[in-house]
């Protein structure tokens, strides 16, 4: 570990391979997993082992992700679909004002580049992602999505 | 402050929170906003009071944000809708040699992780920009917008 | 240099500008070009002279880029139409497991921010893709190509 690593309290799994220039807290990471630079993982996510999370990704409170999952690059997660900045009466959100949506994906799902994923669905084991895919709801177990939204181009084979 | 922050000449409210790995400079940015990590402000940049700014996004010389905005995480506004990086003479552009648009986001809007805002736009009050929604036109103030290009979904409530 | 940028056997021309929050390793970049903060630039990659590469833009191994390339901020490269953390037998992938597509950028090319570009193609000369574009196939010379999927909206002049 070194300085432009910033990790607080994260349970890492053997052989977790980690790069500079990460944000890490209150999360945990399982074995032989790769964080590549630039990503922030967030309070409460559970990675599982063997995944691979490239550069520029984002994984926020809410999220799991099984074992064997690839993350593109510059993958933004979400788990509020209504977020703002401020409450009714002008005031910064506080944690207690609003709905966290978890997002579950399973083992061998892989994320392409630039994807974006919406709160509240499952992304079914070992299904893919296209790259820049915009996912606003569940996709099924093996199945492929492309687009924005994203739409099923191809089933389980 | 620490290394892991570089700051340059940036008139800084009462109570403003800033993560690490942030590039902000010749910006203001107003009372009790929150900027996250992989953040960059250019020189400007004019953000408001109780707003966020999450993660890896990217605010250019030419965005205004009003009050109690939320921009996502993986957000990239854009100041130059021809952008190049050399002249007729093959020369690098010089600061001269392009026209800056400006962007207007007014109080209260919420802009979702992964979207792109064109430039030359004004994103209206309280206005909802879609996760990773492609904005190329201005969006009056309520409404939502989502896709590439962004289209309204929902007019003022 | 400073430790806020990492940068490993990186052949670097005259007058090459680097931000902070960097991390460049085993590639080449031409005179005069500028690399902003939070990019990564891996293995293999050919950057030429005058070229701008922004903020948060990942270049992976396998793309080139020829003279005068604007690369907008949030610009993703890939070089894998089928990315998976795991081989068939549960272990991570190792480097001889997958097949690298390459990517070829031709001289005074424009990328828009946002922009994800699948691998296996060649964008033409002075072609320009629009912020948000999602590129799945190649670009001719001077041609103009926006939208998920994209699509020519100009050829060339």
């Amino acid at each position: 570990m070194n300085d432009l690593k910033k990790i607080r309290n994260v349970k890492l799994g053997k052989k977790v391979w980690l790069s500079d220039f990460i944000n890490l807290y209150d999360c945990e990471i399982g074995d032989e997993t790769k964080v590549g630079p630039f990503v922030e993982i967030q309070r409460g996510v559970k990675v599982g082992s063997r995944c691979k999370i490239s550069s520029h990704s984002f994984l926020c409170e809410g999220v799991s992700l099984g074992n064997g999952v690839f993350i593109g690059h510059g993958v933004m997660f979400t788990n509020d679909r209504n977020p703002k900045a401020t409450n009714e009466d002008g005031e910064l959100m506080s944690p207690y004002e609003w709905l966290l949506e978890t997002t579950v994906v399973e083992d061998r799902v892989s994320i392409g580049s630039g994807a974006v994923i919406l709160p509240g669905i499952t992304l079914g084991e070992a299904c893919m992602v296209g790259a820049g895919a915009v996912v606003t709801r569940s996709v099924p177990a093996g199945a492929t999505v492309v687009g924005n939204p994203a739409r099923i181009v191809k089933e389980r084979e």
